[in-house]
């Protein structure tokens, strides 16, 4: 069951909320803006859901409000930043800005933070060079979730790659785990209490699991198991590939940065999560309008695909995005009824008026809110 | 069934028939180190099988002996290159080198080619970085084989990424289509007359089909069908993703350079196969040394890590690679019968005296040589 609330209403609850956690206006408003383009991007499980988790980690330590990301190497092509278990979403806005800059004064650059924590949607941040006219990428590791070929234990994370990149009419967005599919989905599943599809996940023991619940435990409590690499568990759909890109992400976050891989954050009340940032200035390979008609107009080529049988459009990647941000500004965004409880619960103790950011709310649907 | 061969044998032949085919001894030379690579490493959809398509491509006019790559723009961190139609390996190992010199003075570099065609295994032009102490990217796109998701029209090509980085006590060497498998493989499935595994291809109505053959003639043809993205035909297990990772290849490819997207090559006698090529000096991150060993410790914890019931051992990327080399060099390289009377054809052909390169040989046993 889901409860339905515009942007502005979501945006306001955010604010206030990451205002009550300590962080300024202006923090506060940067925060909710990553959240919230995540939902009205109809990817719920980077949204408003995760607003709980956040505050849990400021509770226990692992998330410092006041911590400010400082550069500790740089060249004209690349910086190295400490996030100081700072707030994910805040330090990664600094550094791809700082990739940004770079990229138009050099070309192209990478940046790779360490000592950071979970950012949200990495596509926020491929989108931001992407709204400057140049080629976004970010990725992220995070606690271990992802069981390599041939492992019992997960040892890379969600290890997403995003990449944007200009086009007409509108960008290309590409933001995906290199799991089969991420933590979130998991969580979506779990709060509906469906079993999980078939080649996603493995248990303790290394076997196909459909337990939502018992997979997320396994992953908290580092029992071992936890979700399958893009193309699955074995190599003969390419599970290898899956695990390769995740290798790809961990490259950019941990170790560029020198920081924690996936398997050595979120141990010991340390999180330590890591991000890899790169921007591309079109400019580097002639013109740059050319460029962005030609990638045009081969996006239209695919959407103009001949389709399979029963299939009623071919997308491109952030075509999907983009309806959902119309639809959503419209018609507002739809929250499961577990998240608006928990929700209710952060305003009661956060001191917030629950009714007022809310409204009133029948939550005899609702679990067990997990946020207690 | 199988002859096995030295690798000096093979190297003897290859180099001699790329002298009759026109190339300088140094471009036999290198022509056959990338060829070969890929069937010491135990890439054998991408080494002496494909001897005959070069020679094939040489006599239909699509690739031109003489052709030389031209710089068609370039700042200290780009270059786009125009190959003029000549021997993708060539063409590639100019590239790459380029994108080496100017990674070694800027700190990252991409080159983006066009009008180039089959290059080889992608592998080996990322491993020329990595030999140098850099981190190397290499990719390239190729006649339309993958089928978008929702689609029932091959759109982009097998689109392989790989990716190398210095380590110990071997580098990691990732390199991989972003099909769940690569064209080549379908090639060994047709020569072995084995039907294809579950989830790998589709027919020209965009079904599931196992028939190797039915799906390489479609693909020639431009029928319809191919093979799937790494994921599967749906978005379930992830299929928009590998289509994704097509994008992201393409990207480098044809938009950068200005050339064809997988669907506009090998049409009319055009081929026009585009690469991307990408290092990076691990020295802008700062400390080169401590960032390989710290890659190194990583690579040494996945392999360390608890095994799947019933596997013998987690792999690292390049792992298997390192093994076969070894294995290769020592003992000799198996050629499947059909690839040794491809060979002998060849030899016939170009006036060479196939006993002596390839010796006695019963070819009782081999299919019809595709080479006539």
């Amino acid at each position: 069951m889901y409860i339905r609330y515009t942007y502005d209403q979501l945006k306001r609850f955010c604010c206030d909320a990451f205002l009550k956690f300590g962080f300024t206006s202006d923090e506060a408003e940067k925060i909710t803006d990553v959240l919230l383009l995540s939902d009205v991007y109809g990817i719920e499980s980077h949204g408003m859901q995760r607003l709980v988790r956040y505050h849990k980690g400021i509770e226990k330590g692992l998330i410092h409000v006041d911590a400010k990301p400082e550069v500790i190497f740089e060249t004209p092509v690349s910086a190295v930043i400490d996030g100081h278990d700072g707030m994910g979403q805040l330090i990664s806005i600094d550094a791809m800005n700082l990739a940004i800059e770079k990229a138009k004064k050099s070309g192209m650059a990478v940046v790779s933070v360490k000592n950071s924590n979970h950012f949200g949607i990495a596509g926020y941040y491929a989108k931001m060079a992407c709204d400057q006219g140049l080629i976004g990428f970010a990725m992220t590791n995070s606690e271990a979730i992802m069981v390599p070929t041939y492992a019992r234990k997960a040892m890379l994370g969600s290890n997403p790659i995003a990449i944007s990149m200009p086009a007409e009419p509108y960008p290309f967005f590409f933001d995906s785990s290199t799991t089969v599919v991420t933590r979130g989905k998991l969580e979506i599943y779990n709060k509906l209490s469906k079993p999980l599809p078939e080649g996603w996940a493995l248990d303790e023991n290394g076997k196909p699991c459909s337990d939502a619940d018992r997979v997320l435990k396994n992953i908290v409590g580092k029992n071992g198991g936890g979700i399958v690499p893009l193309g699955g568990d074995t190599e003969q759909l390419g599970g290898h590939k899956g695990y390769g890109y995740g290798m790809l992400c961990e490259i950019f976050c941990s170790i560029f940065s020198g920081g924690l891989t996936s398997n050595h954050t979120h141990i010991n009340g340390k999180g330590g999560t890591c991000h890899g940032f790169m921007a591309i200035d079109p400019k580097v390979f002639g013109d740059a309008k050319a460029l962005k008609e030609r990638f045009s107009v081969f996006l239209q080529e695919l959407r103009d695909a001949p389709k399979a049988e029963g299939a009623e459009r071919i997308y491109t990647h952030g075509e999907k995005e983009i309806l959902a941000y119309a639809d959503r500004m419209e018609n507002g965004i739809d929250v499961n009824i577990n998240t608006v409880a928990e929700m209710k619960d952060l305003c009661d103790y956060l001191g917030l008026d629950s009714v007022e950011y809310l409204g009133e709310v029948d939550f005899s649907l609702a679990k067990q809110s997990s946020y207690k």
